[in-house]
């Protein structure tokens, strides 16, 4: 049986971010400064996201997020997926991401310039190169790169 | 750091359903047959949802199962959470939630009645009245239905 606060698995850590893609299928990446604190991420890419702050829906935090870092406001498109990871202390994390698109005017600048030192859209073999090299900081960026592009596909086929 | 497949953790189960309110914030929850190798779920509640075919995105199937099992054709208003639980054998589980607005002409029946005897608006103080008598299927269901209230207020005060 299904009932009872038992059956729950409470994940503590949770993140949203916006996967933004152009015509030609380039993925929207922000380069880490690398905070205080968090200075092994110096130099790293990876999609427009962040912590899903005490009582915030993480949809609006991809959108939060996708102001902060890359400058961009966006319409969301279309849910992609929540992927459950760990962190390297194990500590267990709940990652969401959204297909989204940008609304005119976009700077593609980063707003909090302190956490992202460039935006950028990535082509799809250059994201590979630099997942193969370790440069993209997340796995999961990966798998939402991958599920976009097949939601994008499945958008322009309409329904 | 973040980087691999090894920080990712596989949940090959996923659901999703919507949370649909009425006026006065009465939830919609469909009543289980108990189909065949499911009988112990004669007769519990729960809100429209299933299982995430392999390559559905979450999304489609919160709308699909809001269709099959109520009837009810929607518009997904906000996405609410992703939880994270166990089936009884211990094999995990992610459940996602919409909240979502019936469009009009829906007609409040379900469409595969071998699944579902009955369909309804449950007011919250017989909803936890339900609850506490072990008739809701899914602790998660408490949850998403507390989430939706809190979004729909949200909503209704604006941006």
């Amino acid at each position: 049986m299904q009932f009872g606060p038992e059956t729950h698995v409470p994940v503590s850590h949770r993140a949203a971010g916006v996967v933004i893609l152009n015509q030609t299928g380039d993925i929207l990446l922000v380069r880490e400064n690398g905070v205080p604190g968090q200075r092994q991420k110096a130099g790293l890419w990876h999609i427009p996201s962040g912590t899903v702050e005490d009582g915030e829906n993480p949809q609006d935090t991809a959108v939060r997020e996708a102001w902060e870092e890359a400058g961009v406001r966006v319409r969301l498109l279309k849910f992609l997926a929540a992927y459950l990871g760990r962190f390297p202390d194990g500590v267990p994390v709940l990652r969401h991401a959204w297909l989204a698109q940008a609304l005119p005017g976009s700077t593609f600048h980063p707003t909090f310039q302190y956490e992202v030192t460039e935006v950028r859209f990535v082509p799809q073999s250059d994201f590979l190169a630099l997942y193969g090299a370790g440069q993209i900081r997340m796995h999961h960026t990966r798998l939402f790169y991958e599920d976009a592009l097949r939601e994008w596909e499945r958008l322009k086929a309409g329904p």
